[in-house]
């Protein structure tokens, strides 16, 4: 009769199950002032509130990945405090623009379930809903993770793979109430490059590291309230290194892409993504984009790129992503596909 | 005619004296995030400010501890500079919550006075109170230290050594204007176990660790403006090591002991105190708890737990605490007594 | 056709250019409470409302060096992302104090040019001005940078070497709107020496020591947007250790000097700076003051005092500064010299 949280295991999951995840949590400039500490972030329309009002917004709007991360943290135990892996996501769609003041809270529903072929495992799909204090979805995504059994003899559920979408339908992309892009301050901004000067095919080495430490990381993921032992306990791993919270390493290749894509304001859907191969301590984090694909939105002047983000612990400026047998090279940490939008 | 301040030392106090410690402090939305990054804190009424509406409060007051921090920290220029040791706590309370916007001052009365026999250190009783900008207490406890004498000719005080209680009654308890649990939401507290799921002498192994960093605990201890040169100073140890700020620990082991007492939302009294061993970077902090005793209050709905709080850098599933000889053993780190709020 | 800031060399500026510098910046609570995890800071006014309103302000100004900073980080990209040494300030004033909620930007002025010798580098003199959302004035300082050359064939531009004054003149000192030290509380600001106890010549030494952290170091740089990648990359050089921004250091040194300067409320103009020798992770910094001059201002009872700053990793008690031929000895980091008010 443990009071603690084992965690859910794999028989644990049905379809259809809608899981309310504990902890709301308010946002401040608190937040937003150590995010801008722990990564270089310098995207102006989170960074101002005269820059957020110049495009038609009330005001600087929390950096979308806090966002994320927030509705990402809070799921931690209730889904993948046992998972062997966290295997990918899908369909992500920023929704609605979080602001300090606002209480979020996750919720998910399970939309998958297969058990693995040697009866020890199964992957969960869940899809995941962020709310803010009015009720109002902030973001939404699917995730599915490789999760232990806690019982072998536990029968095996129906097999319920989900189709998912192998990037957000550019339609489909929420393109926040007001954004004008029209009054839009290159020079404040920081780079001149619109829309239309990048061309699809087109790659970009953003050239600066960052060398991450462990206290930064640990900072970062206890500001989500992400609990999973293995980015804080030391006794671990014999080489007292932690296992570093993907997340963390989304988070620093998207601020270091600054330099190369300024204008890229606000990420509005997670295609897909991958944590190529873990991060420790020490390493030196680049980061090198590619131009997927572009598309106009409803949004008079208001363009959206679809970019592959690639962290590296290598050289950034060789692009390196897979070897033979399409398999991620070693330094290659992360593999995310995302829409951003940009002035046209 | 230094500028400098040296401290007091034991022939500095008398009895009755009040020190008003130095430097106000206003706190923010930021010292939260900085408290919610440095600590896996996740005790939804100090999280969400729709959480503690719905708890009959006006807005998530900050962290008990967080209080706690910022009033104790005003002392040490006063009270602990030349300290030897931190001897114990008692008779604290938490009496009236901290919300961002506050401003927080400190001020201190001599009660007790023992020089020691070996006529070089004496120990020091004061009572420290935390103030609002009104005036109004949001907390008091009594403190002991031994401070060391400057001139070791100076006359030994009258002796005045004062009676404590063991622990605060719980008729004394101040439960925060307007709490109110009829409406508190269990799922999303993270916990279904409420005061009467809890038995006096049940153990709860918290199971989590987490390994201490250099930055992370000199951050947090020079967010309270304790100045203790010894946190901070690596050229005062061989291993240039920083003897971490007891507090520090004590946040640690409050935080991580959500995990089995995630609806033990409020400290509201601090009995007792003793930080049995040194902290340093490197260490992994684990927690357990024991059920002290119970208590209702006379708000309904609203009991009290009482709670030894146990921080060890060992394995806390075996609950050591002392050895042979009354001694704690040396893996403890600290041993808290306290009382928190709990919905009944 | 890189897309990426590949910063101005030298040939790239010219007399009376104009820079917009990129990405303004609104500040919050959140920045503050950084600020005071990241510094031993204990300044009151900077510290409490309250104290703040008590000296005639609306509310407690953002620390002095926070505007600092942020002015000066934006400039990194534009004048010294190329620079092969920053070579000194002179000029400094604070214009008006930074709030909560302001938004702050920067733009520089080229004022001077001078190509070196050797054809392979140049002197930029810029006058950096850092504006908020009203586009109003919150601070100017004048710096000059060594810059590379890009292309040695470029021909050299006409030098002109601005006449920078040897200090800020007292006369030109601001004093923010209505400040005043009526009822200025010298316990609750923790020291009572008033402008009146100290004499021109007079040296403190600040005692405290604080060894400097990798992470700490790179939160503060990233706080103010500064990307200059010495500080954040570790393959840069053999040891893994990262340049540490000469403001880290400023602010470290300030923040100290608040043992025997408590009353030296804020900086007012800052007349020269000298980033001495490189600070490195492990190095324990220390600080110590000399009175330089004294001046009353327009403002009945605030005084101003013209400190010079020293911070080294050395002893601090030895007052130790330049050797023979006038070098600086390798303990010394920063001797800077700066102006700030004072109750009379």
């Amino acid at each position: 009769m443990t009071k603690t949280n084992p965690g859910r295991f794999f028989e644990d999951y049905h379809m259809g199950q809608v899981i309310c995840h504990a902890v709301p949590r308010t946002v401040s400039g608190g937040e937003r002032a150590l995010y801008h500490a722990l990564y270089p972030v310098r995207h102006a329309l989170a960074s101002s509130d005269e820059f957020a009002r110049a495009c038609g917004l009330d005001a600087a709007p929390l950096d979308d990945l806090i966002a994320f991360h927030i509705v990402f943290g809070k799921t931690v135990p209730d889904i993948s405090l046992n998972a062997v892996a966290n295997l990918g996501y899908a369909e992500g769609r920023w929704l609605r623009p979080v602001w300090p003041g606002d209480t979020i809270r996750s919720e998910s529903e399970v939309i998958g379930l297969k058990q693995n072929s040697n009866g020890k495992t199964g992957v969960v799909w869940v899809r995941t809903r962020g709310l803010n204090q009015s009720g109002e979805a902030v973001m939404e995504y699917v995730r599915w993770v490789m999760v232990r059994k806690r019982d072998l003899d536990a029968p095996a559920p129906k097999t319920v793979v989900p189709e998912l979408a192998e990037a957000v339908d550019a339609a489909d992309l929420v393109v926040p109430n007001g954004l004008n892009f029209s009054r839009y301050d290159f020079e404040l901004a920081g780079e001149n490059h619109r829309w239309g000067d990048y061309e699809i095919g087109e790659k970009i080495d953003h050239v600066d590291g960052v060398t991450i430490e462990e206290s930064e990381h640990m900072l970062a993921t206890r500001l989500w309230q992400n609990t999973a032992k293995v980015h804080f306990d030391a006794t671990n791993r014999e080489d007292g290194k932690r296992l570093i919270y993907g997340g963390h390493v989304i988070s620093m290749a998207r601020a270091l892409s600054f330099n190369g894509l300024a204008n890229a304001q606000m990420m509005v859907a997670l295609n897909a993504g991958a944590h190529a191969n873990p991060c420790f301590s020490g390493d030196t984090v680049r980061a090198w984009s590619e131009v997927l694909d572009k598309a106009e939105t409803a949004t008079a002047g208001v363009g959206a790129i679809r970019l592959r983000l690639v962290a590296t612990k290598g050289d950034s400026s060789g692009f390196g992503l897979k070897g033979e047998g399409g398999k991620y090279v070693p330094e290659v940490l992360l593999d995310l596909d995302y829409w951003a939008l940009m002035p046209l």
